[in-house]
């Protein structure tokens, strides 16, 4: 094994990964809390799941996505079969006759960081160290392999009581996302899912690289100060390579299911040095801008991510309440999501704010 | 070609075939006017279709079933692209790697007769002489292939867009349905179906047989009657095997679309000998039930054709005006839709009638 590349998870990275993605998934993505359980059980009985760098493979392999998708809150409240990303993937084999050599998570932020972990334990192959997305956004053409030019939009849903679906061809990236949706409503808001096989040469492009691990370090860190009773947003701030742009009370929250999305916003009243300043967050699923005072600080696709002041939590948009306190830590996007061909589909002008035009929080003017 | 069974369809033979499917479709179906000109254009550019016997196949050829599917309205305000049901088919013997070696009509009653005659001209193929009705019905789990055992309910739709959705595991007929019924609305409420590869002994057992032949000859007799000024209503009893059940009036329509089908009723003032009686017909897409002065005479699963009195024209339900004079004539379904196991699917108490116990139509008491 010492010549292989990678590592192989154990079940202690198990938590901080989960708590990492959910950081990553800057309030949207789902909780990974059931995904865990089940990615342990697995582990328990005898699963193991490599870890590889996206160098590990050859240019021609062939490389899978699953994930679930549907409703965040659904993820908690209907228990899944098991197997649904399986079969999902099993029907995108059979489909193209293709055998999968590895898979990737669509999406690294929330419950979709586990659900490549458990269908690689449940199919014996191993997971890259990647993601289509560097953390949460809530429509599939948002990939970063969609947004650069995966030619098939090929997908398979499976559901709980055994239907799979595949959407074998499809017209453009805005029909397999409403198919696939109105699909998902139908099999009772949640189901598993599984995209075209990517050649590895692709996924080596167009991949934000190494989230597994990031996710499992950001969530280490959380865990780690914690534990030693230390500033945990610092520890988070360093982790990430972000600033902390807020600390303050949620003072209101308005927040309406829209179309199948969570939108709204919360107000916050500042503490600390953010004392007397106001603090609004704009959300659809995952937090899409924060203002300081009516100034855009940080906006999507960079993350926000919104953490309990204490503990470091994150806070998922449907978990917001009147008078947590919290910290707003601003990350950078990866270079592949804030491209202008990235900024098209997942810019703030892309989530309806044409007011906005994308400045990365780095260099937003300072406060006045 | 002469040691060849069945015949090769002729141009001549369109008119009065749709002409018979309209008078099959017992109100339902869909027009078969525009699927009408599709194939005649399909001949003229020397397409060939043979309608063979279902004696013609050995036991392991594989035949196909293609139909649109959509509200009826539908069908002739949207322009297809024209090869929907082509590419259905196809994406069926992909997924399946099976050829078919013919198709069949999942339903002649109606704009469906058209289908598989314009899919064969496309594909090469010839068209079995029968269908998984014998009439309209308006739900694909209403098909004999269905409720005599059909095991796969593999199932693919195409749009005119390009989309093609493959149904590769249900978890049963009912759920087919729904998923296809809202998949089909996504598409723009009009689709091409295709269905699993059946055996062709499979097909000999189950499929209501020569029912091409017979709507080709109904039409046909309704043309001569029409031509030389003769009785048309008579023909077509004569032709049916039928009986004329009431002449009259239509003097009220209810009907409103609910969950995607058109319900409702007609009533009707009596003329000649049912002259003072009050006719009533319910409908759900198609004409289910026929009462005179409350008393029920013919019921689904048999079928109710509603004729204009001068013309012989097939009225459907979407076109019942005030003032219309029609006949109303009944014929009895073929004994693979009148078992008990079939009356469980498409008897009256399956379409919301539990009062009604299916009485063929031969048996009905005379009115009082």
């Amino acid at each position: 094994m010492s010549g292989e590349k990678g590592y192989v998870l154990k079940e202690a990275d198990l938590l901080p990964l989960s708590l990492g993605a959910a950081v990553l998934g800057t309030g949207g993505g789902g909780n990974p809390y059931v995904g865990r359980l089940r990615a342990r059980e697995i582990m328990r009985k005898g699963a193991s799941v490599r870890i590889l760098p996206l160098d590990a493979l050859p240019d021609d392999a062939w490389i899978g996505r699953v994930g679930g998708i549907g409703a965040p809150v659904i993820g908690i409240e209907k228990i899944s079969q098991g197997e649904e990303c399986l079969r999902a993937l099993r029907a995108i084999e059979e489909v193209t006759g293709v055998r999968m050599a590895a898979l990737i998570a669509a999406e690294i932020g929330g419950a979709n960081a586990m659900a490549p972990i458990i269908t690689a334990g449940q199919a014996g192959l191993p997971v890259l160290d990647g993601d289509g997305m560097g953390r949460a956004f809530p429509e599939v053409q948002m990939e970063t392999f969609s947004i650069y030019g995966e030619t098939s939009l090929l997908s398979a849903l499976a559901d709980a009581k055994g239907n799979v679906v595949v959407f074998k061809e499809l017209a453009d990236p805005l029909t397999q996302e409403r198919f696939l949706r109105s699909m998902t409503v139908n099999m009772g808001a949640g189901a598993g899912a599984a995209g075209a096989p990517l050649p590895m040469e692709f996924v080596r492009r167009t991949a934000v690289p190494n989230t597994v691990t990031q996710a499992i370090e950001i969530g280490a860190a959380i865990l780690d100060a914690r534990a030693k009773r230390r500033n945990v947003i610092e520890r988070v701030v360093e982790k990430t390579g972000g600033a902390l742009f807020f600390t303050g009370k949620i003072v209101d929250v308005r927040r309406e299911l829209k179309g199948g999305f969570t939108r709204g916003h919360a107000l916050l009243e500042g503490m600390d040095e953010w004392n007397g300043c106001e603090g609004r967050i704009a959300i659809q699923n995952e937090n899409l801008v924060l203002w300081v005072d009516g100034e855009p600080k940080v906006m999507v696709p960079d993350l926000i991510m919104n953490l309990e002041l204490e503990t470091g939590e994150p806070i998922t948009t449907e978990m917001l309440r009147f008078g947590q306190r919290v910290a707003i830590i601003g990350m950078p996007a990866h270079p592949l999501i804030r491209s202008e061909r990235a900024l098209q589909v997942v810019g703030p002008k892309a989530f309806g704010y044409p007011e906005l035009s994308y400045t990365p929080m780095e260099y937003q003017p300072a406060a006045e």
